[in-house]
């Protein structure tokens, strides 16, 4: 079944959208789905989420474990004096947010201002559009709830110097939101598709709700907790199981990871297995309703074309030392004389690495079998490749591990999990002239102003 | 300082020790360490440590979570229908150890059985020789707490079906033990050097203790209370501060990883930047006592020659797939026209590969960098590379985190890790003839039997 989903995101000039992504991908064409809507969308309500800032994270990590806030200055100050340095971040966070809200109120917008860890479906409900205040994590965090294609999502970086902020504004809207929201109200903006990931549980012993990882940063054992308690209220129904697969109310924007969301490396026979703490992913993964095959790795990977620039680069991508010696071997081995000057290792790696990256608009997903572990029992079928139709993994998982959706983690004791296309892309507004052809249907009308 | 910690540990005919390792490090010449003992080696008293079994961590971990035996076996039930599964080894784990025990008891010598989690200093101390009776992972934390070069360690793998064991000795010898202490009393073995790597903290909110992850495994809860509890005792003294490096109480025989332990995931700026779960390392890296150069990455790995086929092996190794790609790019970047047969791509991945490993008794250490992540603050040095003086990393660590010895995990807020060759290498017995030629010094002599 070809669902869609749709994310509006507003996007002006994101680089990600527009310029990043060359036309690589080699089985499929790439689909420019870049059209102008009709009209321009000005939002009643508007929910601005904030992301919690690292000053406000370790203020309430010392005062979790008791500790006084002249004590935090101390032990941060033996950090290495980073307290003056993380409350400089935090406060330039606090005033982008400040700016954001007035330009909103000063639209005549009535703005509930949301901190993350309050961010759920009610708020979605609520807001004509939900602007995320902080980077990518918390971009990411707030487009996972938006199930609908009438809600524009727009990312406010509140802290260029130290954040990428590939899915948010241009930097230079941080401080010239008004303008940004201008083109919104005057329909100066493009949409984009962005396939996004649907997520399917079956097994038993599954807690579908997901736990905000971020949320759960305070504390592990709150993190631990959360999934344990509910599988203790689920301990008096030991027979429950999931028979049909359960589509989870979240959308993978970037990536689906799977595997033990603590696991920090591959447990070769050689390494120290915890179970906790340091352990490879025994699973089995079928791609495309395929046959199943066994994997010991750390993780598997499953992104989409957005996500290929982010975390599944980084699993695949090559240095220019591995490649070069690559080459030196193969020359080597081919009884070759053939000269291999810095510029070329440097051509032939970026292009291997670009190679890694696809178009947000593809429909296919990406999936990147990491670090993986080959001996007599596990075998080395391909480290990764497209699916157009689904990813399957399926394993036994313990309560603190399973499937991690670009920081929610979901707690599934014995089961298959399946990524799908998310069905509706998420459509994600671009700046500038739109492209001259499309072969796609007409994007939906702009989201409906709402009547109070 | 070239000092050098030894090991004398018994191993014969180690696959890892003598087969496995081509002579490949381009830039110092192998040093085939190999000598026959003067005499043969037997022990008054034996310490066997002991693994724990899956069961037994199962059993364990419900019995914390309050739930009775009748329903771990309905939960495993659940899980797929592991219990029985997992006693089946349970019992051929205890099995082989009881073996392993009542032969050391038949040659009059006595015996300490000891569990992992009650292995310690005192335990090395009153033993003349310890036998690790587990996995690679039993062997490695076994090895780690001895220090001194009189005691052997022997690694007796008790579950070979399901355990690589490439540091214990080879299957024959779980069922038939006596042979063992037969070669072991008749000096039939060689010595052979396994390389180790010492430990240095300096810095502040250090706790030189290390922390048993495995022991941990209950529950993360102990695992970050034991390291809580720790700096709640030190904040009152929250001055404190090393400086000078302070030489950890363990020895790493097969690598230190350094970095978030429990990071899974490279933290890029379109990733959900979670701290205590899933993040990247930031720290800065000097290798042989050179500049400091900034990292953010899935953290760093350092290893010897014997870790050179562990953890390191995978963090480094290429898929065909990945080595096909790149010699295509190569050849039409070259505008050639080679054939890449599926054997050539082979012998090109094969060699590639072959060459990430180097002999144990190699005194040089290979750090790696794991996924780094490269953007316009963090630069592209080298992903990996030799050291033969140090490896240094510094960074800032929360107490969850910070340098991990193949499952012991320390704890240092802030702080400099040194890593060097351990000194004395790790002297492994070896079967079969010596080498003839030799231009090491003689090994020492075979432990002195102690008088009681």
């Amino acid at each position: 079944m070809a669902l869609r989903s749709i994310l509006n995101s507003m996007c002006l000039g994101n680089r990600a959208a527009c310029c990043r992504f060359p036309l690589h991908p080699p089985h499929a064409p790439v689909r420019r789905a870049s059209c102008q809507p009709r009209s321009g969308f000005k939002p009643e309500k508007v929910a601005v989420v904030t992301k919690t800032t690292r000053f406000e994270f370790e203020l309430q990590r010392y005062r979790y474990a008791g500790l006084a806030e002249e004590d935090l200055k101390q032990l941060l100050a033996l950090k290495g004096s980073s307290y003056s340095g993380l409350l400089e971040r935090h406060d330039i966070h606090t005033s982008n947010v400040e700016h954001v809200v007035r330009s909103l109120e000063r639209a005549g917008i009535e703005v509930q201002l949301v901190k993350r860890g309050a961010y759920n479906e009610e708020v979605v409900r609520w807001a004509d559009a939900i602007v995320s205040a902080g980077g990518d994590g918390t971009m990411l965090l707030v487009a996972s709830k938006v199930l609908s294609k009438d809600k524009p999502v727009v990312g406010v970086n509140t802290d260029p110097e130290r954040s990428e902020g590939h899915l948010c504004l241009p930097v230079r809207y941080t401080r010239a939101f008004p303008e940004a929201l201008d083109k919104l109200c005057r329909g100066e903006f493009r949409w984009l598709w962005r396939q996004r990931i649907r997520l399917h549980l079956e097994g038993t012993g599954i807690n579908p709700t997901p736990v905000d990882l971020h949320e759960q940063q305070l504390s592990l054992e709150q993190h631990s907790q959360a999934h344990r308690s509910d599988s203790q209220q689920r301990s008096g129904t030991l027979h429950q199981s999931v028979s049909t697969p359960s589509l989870l109310p979240v959308r993978g924007l970037n990536e689906i990871f799977i595997g033990e969301s603590l696991s920090s490396s591959p447990s070769t026979s050689s390494m120290l297995t915890c179970p906790e703490l340091i352990r490879a992913s025994y699973y089995e993964i079928s791609v495309e309703d395929g046959p199943w095959e066994k994997q010991k790795s750390s993780g598997l990977s499953i992104c989409t074309g957005t996500g290929s620039k982010a975390w599944s680069y980084n699993i695949n991508k090559l240095a220019e030392q591995a490649v070069e010696e690559v080459l030196k071997i193969g020359r080597s081995q081919a009884g070759m004389d053939v000269p291999l000057s810095r510029e070329f290792i440097e051509k032939v790696t970026d292009e291997y690495n670009q190679s890694l990256v696809f178009s947000p608009d593809d429909r296919r997903l990406l999936f990147s079998i990491r670090e993986p572990i080959v001996n007599r029992v596990f075998s080395s079928g391909r480290q990764r490749g497209f699916a157009s139709k689904s990813v399957r993994a399926r394993s036994v998982w313990t309560c603190r591990t399973g499937p991690v959706l670009t920081g929610l983690s979901l707690c599934a004791t014995a089961g298959c999990v399946c990524a799908r296309g998310a069905g509706t892309p998420a459509w994600w507004w671009t700046e500038g002239r739109p492209s001259s052809s499309t072969t796609e249907p007409s994007p939906p009308s702009a989201p409906v102003r709402r009547t109070s």
